[in-house]
């Protein structure tokens, strides 16, 4: 018995078994929707709802613009709704597009369990344009929703060495996430959730290489569509490996320096990822929030002139050095990676939403000379989510705050409230007011719905 | 001055770049046709004939039946054309289907400059379906396939690591040369191609761990499909990191625990990679190759009888027994991984081309009691296209044979003669014979065609 089976075994959890990959597909197959407690079926409308906004509000992008002239020029026809759009293009192609949407603005959830995955644009994107063939009720697309992130998360703790590895945890886990979820909506049984699993698997990609580019959100486009197609292949009888996970060259090993595939099955069906998401109130990494908290508590003292700022001492974790450190942003879309800008618009604006990362926000005089008075100091006792800001003014006097948990995150969640806040303002401009209003009432009764594309004819462009 | 730098200034080779990505795109956007030595054209021409018979001996293939059942109910409208049938597809899911059928059978090219890579499957399955769209010349045609095999080879060479990581070279490297293929024959500028390959390289994968399983072959297509759509997105403006390939978090890092990115550059424009491809006379790995010429070799020898051999000596490179080292088949796809089952059929048929790799043959006693009498040894001092077999007899006698370079390679190439017969003998149960012989006819003058469509149109199904 090795030393993990034995602490499973001491605290009550699963066995764990020899066959990784066998097990989760069996689980994932079988479990029943009226296993899922009610904080997870919540978590389901609560991430359904969020991502829809967070997808919409991305569907006009000129990103977006350009990957849609591709998928449209190559010929394919048309079954399943482009978000925001009238198009309809084939299942492979919107699943890219729907999914590329809901990351673009780096505005979705945001899973908090160890594993940097935002499984809902990969996960959503997929399940969507697969409910669109049929009639599948809210509780069954739930249960795949949950599915979905059980997989994704729980092959990424296997792959402890993944992230540091260089890879983009959307991209790769996201397609497993996808290809578990899509496995679950279509009734997959076990062995053809081992199939799901491995042909998924076997697509996994994106490289954070890209950060900072149109590839990075193209990313969760990609594992969104993949994922659904490891599930249709697997469906019609296509095979892979029955150990991806665990085998000698499986996932673990291959993407990750270091291997513990036995964490996979660790509390499965005691513990479910789904609860563990978080959700942003602000349109740019995690990574960036606790300081944006800390600069927006700020912004309510004195001084109520700018210019009276002598200097701004942030302290954050070295992490949010590390990938938001771009002292200069040129644009937009850098913005979202300057630790920076996003401390010194939230200050300015006291917001971080998309209207906070636009080019010209990036290029305003104001926020540039408020970037050039902070002084970052890292702090490897702080937690991720934690961050500190003093602002200290030209007269000498100094304002300090402190945020323990970042807003959005599991220790300091987002309302219900909030959370349709972001989803009205985000989704209006593309469907307007008085839809998005619609679409939310009914994404906070799924489970009860009979058809889910109830949901989908409400996002589609008019 | 590195050690590598210094060593090409010596040896008058390409000085070593700065900025690998940027050179290596704009070398492949920039060369010209007549830069091609006529070796490299020529193997153009060997390279599309072979392929094409590959791709068209499967096109009827159990597996590729799944997989167009899927590709046609994800509602792809059609453009292009799978080979072999008279279904049309989106240009994704064409990619996908013809890059299958090529690699399937394990049947096509194999590059001999260190990295196991089978080129042609991802290049010539995205550049056909993309050469459908419009007027194209067998000159740019023969460009572009050359770019392909340029980008993924050298990339791969970036990363020594590579391979033994886990990783199907195929997969990755061919979504690579793919991207760049299809970018060269859009006609790409050198800032267009470093995002083509960027987008290309993001999403390339593909493990080992699925070898044996209908999984593989599929990541051929995938290779094809995702290096077309990156070149797609490239030329409507979609960017990428600068530094794909030898960037911190850049391919020769994240997917190979060594990184050499300098060899990208070296000798290129000097030394065409295509001009090393190798073909095969066998259904199955190269590796298998030199013990099945050892035993056709013998099979010409006594005794008539397959009962009177008391015991074979096969003796290979210990690669052989790594990656084909199944003993007892279960069925034909299996059989491709055993050289076991390789070298006793090979005797008794004097033969390995598809017939020898069915599932009847992988069950049938002659061979299976064959197959208990092989015994393999291993010799690190062979090359890995060096075998040696004996056939000791009941009686004592002994009949040996050595083999230095298996059939196929480089150092010991298949006739053009050969290439043909092989691609007669693939293509005319798909399309008949006539069709195979006017087929071959067009392709052997490829670099004289006006428009390439003129291929496609005769591998289509009547």
């Amino acid at each position: 018995m090795s030393a993990r089976t034995a602490a499973n075994t001491q605290y009550g959890l699963a066995p764990v078994g020899l066959n990784v990959t066998r097990d989760l597909s069996a689980f994932l197959a079988t479990f029943h929707f009226e296993d899922l407690p009610e904080a997870a079926v919540h978590q389901g409308r609560r991430g359904v709802l969020d991502w829809l906004g967070c997808a919409l509000a991305a569907s006009r992008h000129p990103t977006i613009t350009k990957l849609l002239s591709v998928l449209k020029s190559t010929g394919a026809g048309g079954q399943a709704t482009v978000l925001g759009h009238t198009l309809k293009l084939g299942l492979l192609e919107a699943a890219i597009a729907n999914g590329q949407m809901g990351h673009l603005l780096d505005y979705d959830d945001t899973h908090m369990g160890g594993v940097v995955l935002h499984a809902s644009s990969p996960i959503l994107a997929a399940l969507f344009v697969l409910a669109e063939r049929g009639p599948l009720d809210g509780r069954a697309f739930i249960a795949a929703y949950a599915a979905g992130f059980e997989a994704g998360v729980r092959v990424g703790q296997s792959a402890p060495g993944h992230y540091d590895g260089g890879w983009h945890l959307t991209g790769t886990l996201g397609t497993i996430a996808a290809g578990a979820a899509c496995g679950r909506l279509l009734g997959l049984d076990g062995q053809q959730m081992v199939h799901a699993l491995g042909i998924a698997a076997t697509q996994a990609s994106g490289m954070q290489q890209n950060r900072g580019t149109m590839a990075k959100s193209f990313h969760a486009g990609k594992a969104a569509s993949n994922g659904l197609l490891a599930a249709l292949l697997a469906q019609q009888g296509f095979d892979s490996s029955p150990e991806i996970i665990e085998g000698k060259h499986g996932f673990s090993r291959t993407y990750s320096n270091v291997a513990d595939p036995e964490l996979v099955l660790q509390g499965l069906g005691a513990r479910w990822e789904i609860t563990r998401n978080g959700y942003k109130p602000y349109a740019c990494g995690v990574v960036l929030h606790p300081a944006i908290d800390a600069m927006i508590a700020l912004a309510g003292k004195p001084p109520p002139d700018p210019n009276a700022i002598a200097r701004v001492e942030l302290r954050v974790h070295p992490h949010a050095v590390k990938i938001t450190g771009v002292r200069d942003p040129a644009n937009g879309l850098q913005s979202k990676f300057s630790l920076w800008h996003s401390a010194a618009v939230a200050y300015l604006d006291r917001a971080a939403g998309t209207a906070q990362y636009t080019d010209a926000r990036a290029a305003a005089p104001d926020v540039a000379a408020l970037r050039e008075r902070i002084e970052v100091s890292t702090d490897e006792t702080f937690r991720k989510d934690q961050a500190s800001a003093a602002i200290i003014i030209t007269t000498g006097e100094r304002y300090a705050a402190m945020i323990d948990h970042a807003s959005g995150t599991v220790d300091n969640p987002m309302s219900d409230d909030a959370i349709e806040a972001k989803f009205i303002a985000n989704a209006s401009p593309a469907v307007g007011a008085e839809r998005a209003q619609n679409i939310a009432a009914l994404v906070w009764r799924l489970d009860t719905l009979t058809d889910v594309r109830s949901v989908v004819e409400l996002c589609a462009g008019s």
